[in-house]
């Protein structure tokens, strides 16, 4: 996604060849017409695979999840790291590791929000180790339902999640992969090559 | 706000007098296109106020939140509950009671995305005590900021945070107003008197 792409050679900070800061657009201070436009290119990318539900994670996951929801017209669900006193105890919950915390957490959704007639779309932010979304995936296995596929809008492809998710039979889109960064620059993977 | 009104008393869970459950539309699960009217509705109500920024707090304030940023096409700003690895030590802070879960958080902005130019109203899903909203107000102060006003999906009506807020000198602005519940059903205020 080539305005993706831009925004992040213009605004994303490369902190070392592991960290890219796009706390600018993304994840802090959120551009809602990029947003916008990220919805409607997962969409694209998912309009034919029925999906039913889209699911992700708290808190940088809910912009883009709600505008692919928006384009897709089914409901956006967001799994929680805690518990809040409002939530049903019937849940389904799965451990994750957050190498980006350094910890476990546990992400938790209500069960009346995913059955096993659900075809849903995870949506993330950023896929590195994988950790996240095959968290994500665990819930949605238990509840009963299938997983369409998995949408991140950075994918860095220096780490081994993506692999790790696509080897697990998962289709994953990723609307920009990174395959290196550095403080010469950042390189993206040819998208064309990737979608074949 | 009508079509918010019908979601609440359709699909609202009243759990006692004072917690009403809306995650089947607002907080774990969510409608996009009464988030979309949302954003719309808040756009409307403050498009000639000059804001130039958004803020929200993480996770459920994000989706009304975007929407009304595409709108109005500024920038959406989420503070944080914790700190990442990745945000920079430059941030404001304050404290904030959370009575739902019985204990403080702290709640931190990265101080590059608010500055003394901003205009900035805030965004949340629920006024009950006011502490989330006041506590988003302090750091808008501590920046130099000016705040254009307090946009809240539901305000509990009978909760003093509404009125709290008001006679501190903000303008809050709530999309439907709940002045009591009970299992006989949620009595909302009128919302033609409200607007006067």
């Amino acid at each position: 996604m080539e305005l993706l792409r831009r925004k992040i050679r213009e605004k994303g900070i490369v902190v070392d060849e592991d960290v890219l800061k796009v706390d600018s657009f993304l994840n802090h201070c959120i551009d809602p017409k990029l947003m916008q436009a990220i919805g409607k290119e997962f969409a694209d990318r998912f309009r034919h695979d029925g999906v039913t539900k889209i699911l992700t994670i708290e808190s940088s996951g809910i912009a883009p999840a709600v505008f692919t929801g928006l384009e897709l017209d089914v409901p956006v669900v967001f799994a929680k790291k805690d518990l809040s006193r409002n939530m049903s105890c019937d849940i389904y919950d799965a451990c994750v590791h957050s190498f980006t915390k350094g910890r476990d957490y546990m992400v938790c959704v209500s069960k009346e929000y995913l059955n096993d007639t659900d075809k849903v779309l995870i949506i993330d932010d950023f896929l590195a180790n994988g950790r996240a979304a095959a968290g994500l995936g665990e819930l949605v296995i238990m509840s009963g339902a299938s997983v369409a596929g998995i949408g991140v809008v950075i994918e860095k492809g220096f780490q081994k999640g993506g692999s790790l998710l696509r080897e697990m039979g998962f289709r994953v889109e990723a609307l920009a992969i990174i395959d290196s960064m550095s403080e010469n620059g950042i390189i993206f993977r040819n998208e064309e090559e990737k979608r074949k």
